[in-house]
């Protein structure tokens, strides 16, 4: 059966590897090269099969119909723009084109929420791993307009360090993360809020968000604690997002608390939600958890890309 | 030199085997004792000496000035009692005589705060560990009244494992922790509630507090990230803390973003605070980590025996 | 497509599982029921789809056309012969069956050595994961009589945690195995040595064979070290473990040394061989690497019964 | 009370750091200076203090009377002889006066060994971190003659990452190392082996030893596993490592397995020794382990510095 040739810039990241693996695996999509400027020329073996690294502007961008770009954030904008010149569709994994870094339009893919615009799109802006647990928890109390006024969102998360790349950087090597934690960005200044401010805003210009990330000592997966204050109570919170997501093949609403261990290597989002006892202001506590290699980048990615294309959403995810 | 004859009441316990390692280098105190019901006959390899554990009941408690109860929670009291009553000063680390667990009113062994009642005291509440991080770190907004009115304090925090304890559990084996991380007890239902409330309500009642703990795949330590939100806006919210720390042998007031590495096997609290922006209400992050067997059991309980006994507070205790 | 109904007895443990979670996407087999006497009545979450456990007295054996038994050692022989009573094929994962274990001749499912005698077996005994890994990095040399008579060989190999199972006992948590490393069983006392030697012993009694193990900080995988004297030294190593092994779909014969990453989650060994430099006896140092609980145990059961039954051996496998 | 000024080259990498931590508590030594070309100017918080970093040009040489050189291999033994030439005595962490990698006569500080030699020594080779462990469980066999003419001590070793260094490479990301365990410099290719081989043979030339050292996905700590074939069986093996050792402050003989947790921090050996079962010759497994920054690096040189200086040889360590 003829595959589609996909082209992936940036494959030598932890992204741009997950991307090639899934690829491996995908019934529609074929992988047609790899870049890799620092390793081009080397082979790597990814999902069970071997990748040869070429350099990016050697890349055979006729060849390719579909592009993700995993390059690093600032570098990325102008090949996603060389690769549609090309005739190619791109789904872009670096921030330079998502909402709040950009003036342009483009489509944002967080897929349970723009599946419409996605659909046929030619470029896609992919969200980050944080933004992607964190708005999707949230996504139905904005839609219901259940936020209290004047209130912020209160988000504390971890993330594994698989999240920060791998090039070699002092603090992130095995002797200094191994038994140790630490918050980092704090006061709200990390590169993922403006995406995530501006999906808050779309709905509501009177609440703030409040975004506190740290470093686990782990390789991947993210969990999102996000407290909130509402309007008035929720006679039965759970029901309300287990409603919103009813038939979402990657959202999972559960009443036990998420962990780790439940999404690794998955293409899902797991999340739950717990009402705060002993607290004048009515408040709920959402707990979501992906892991930040597949949900949160190159599964979602190529989510993006079985919605762009038509194919079914679900077509060679791990789920 | 005669040194004190010192007993410790569950000595094979994480905390238990921390104070007979700290025991074991003090200048004035000498482990006379060790009891652990489930081993006693055996014999420990801790803090570089050998400790031999009987049973509780065995203890000779007529030889010892001063007993330390590393027990479990409920069953310590009833040991606290009968020590005192052979003439020991006790330090308890359980949580049976904290605030909110006890109609008593007995002497709260968070140093910082309660130096001159602990001095001379015969028994001592050891705070617990979240407690001992989270309550230090918003000293100088309790004492100064600077929170705002009404307003929830959110504190989310991780612990290493040993915080739960060594009796085997399966979610506590290493295969199930490691990778891995999960919130537990969400919506207020942590055992450490009540003494963090009673603090707080000692010196306002219109403030609320939230607690999210989570499960960290370390051995030891705790962070605790607190937002809190305040009447006004402070000019220089660091100095605060240096003040009201100024001169605490224990307490690390830092510009930098404290890590678990910065204190483990340390008898100490570090903190920073850090100025939320682009939020509307005057909002702060407090960051805070402690050892939670040192400054939040062990380290901590040695240092209020020291108070009671009128030694330097910082004998025998790692810096 | 009509699918084969499977049992798996002992489904909570950690092979268990992973035996439910390779079920789950089996183009043949479909899992009919699980057992777990503690676990009875319970639900869990694995390989994407809910499990619930029944108690093996429970167990529907009539149904069931093929049973993986993952019991406790000393607990299994009982009930595959009580499987095998009610028509089933059975594929143990416990020692009971295998050689040195047993006076009965039970096929032995080390696969690429027995596959012969492994098609259409009703009963088959799968290999210990330790000598999985060694005795395929053993094979060319043992069948072709290369080994130095009256020599040792020396096997030092470590193995993450999971090989130990998942009852809690205190020396498995978190708090005890991070960070560390130790041996066990020094001296050639392992339950795994009876089935090692027997397999030597086919091919040499002029041969020792010296098994060191030790516990790593890690969930899966195994990696074993094993140095030989040889008769003669060999022009081109690789070359002959490259040739024995040309055609296995699930033996990596590599230049490069192999990690446990290259093949966690996967139902290979992967292996190298070096000459050793600078010392008298012509001496190679094999290095092989298995993930335990896949190769080392669910992964070669099901290898086994695909065999068995006489279809692909690489269906539902993961490479 | 005067303590003698000390300066320590390369004190930005985790064997200067430990150094520099310890000497902070060494009753006769205190830190004159510290020098880190790479990060000079920076302030470090090191064992409860801050150090400051100078270029290793700028070293006030004429103000210390002792030096620790932690330079890089091959960038040490310059700045040893300028330490020298201004009147300091020098303790040579790197590997370039070791035996084997320098034709000068330099003594060689395995203090258990050759304590005599290092009173009053003006230079001394601190010897490297696995030769530490492998070299004083031998020993008893060496000096006793008691090892099997022609065999090969098999040496399989594993050391904890910042064995490596903290210089920032790929391959030591947190990301990489954790749940992964590989060899590496199999074949015996490691910088280490040729002052192993120097010692050994200093005893005997009809021994050969073969190394295989192992990552660990841990922080520090060496665990060694040593097999060793003898020309005739030992009654009472333990017997004559205690018999050895005896009154050794820094060597633990244990019947019990030595573990990392048992020696982490500390600046101690701990060691013990199994009979080989079922094997033909008689053979012993030996099992050591070391903190590879302490008894392996920082702690032994201090150990070392103590004999030279005709101090306490315990003073300032920790057991």
């Amino acid at each position: 059966m003829h595959k589609i040739p996909v082209g992936v810039f940036g494959a030598s990241g932890y992204a741009g590897r997950e991307l090639c693996g899934l690829l491996a695996n995908h019934p529609h999509f074929s992988l047609a090269f790899a870049t890799a400027n620092a390793q081009r020329g080397e082979r790597a073996f990814i999902g069970g099969s071997e990748v040869r690294f070429i350099a990016t502007d050697d890349a055979p961008l006729r060849g390719a119909e579909l592009v993700f770009s995993a390059l690093p954030h600032g570098a990325s904008a102008t090949w996603v723009e060389r690769a549609q010149e090309h005739g190619a569709r791109v789904v872009d994994l670096s921030s330079d084109l998502r909402p709040g870094h950009t003036s342009l339009d483009i489509p944002y893919g967080l897929t349970e929420v723009n599946r419409a615009v996605l659909s046929g799109a030619e470029v896609i802006a992919n969200p980050g791993c944080y933004p992607t647990a964190i708005l999707l928890s949230l996504l139905p109390l904005l839609e219901g307009g259940l936020l209290r006024e004047d209130s912020t969102i209160v988000v504390d998360a971890a993330s594994g360090v698989t999240g920060a790349g791998n090039s070699p950087k002092p603090e992130l090597l095995f002797g200094e993360v191994t038994e140790n934690y630490r918050a980092y960005g704090v006061g709200n200044e990390h590169r993922h809020l403006p995406e995530m401010r501006a999906l808050v805003h779309r709905h509501t210009s009177a609440v703030d968000l409040l975004f506190t990330p740290h470093l686990l000592p782990v390789a991947r997966g993210i969990l999102a604690t996000v407290t909130v204050q509402l309007n008035a109570p929720l006679a039965d919170p759970l029901a309300l997002w287990q409603s919103r997501f009813a038939g979402e093949p990657f959202v999972e609403v559960t009443d036990a608390l998420p962990t780790l261990r439940d999404v690794q290597h998955r293409n899902v989002v797991r999340m739950t939600v717990r009402q705060a006892a002993q607290v004048r202001t009515p408040t709920l506590i959402l707990l979501s958890a992906i892991d930040n290699l597949v949900k949160g980048a190159a599964g979602q990615a190529i989510q993006n890309a079985n919605v762009s294309f038509g194919f079914n959403e679900t077509a060679g995810l791990p789920r």
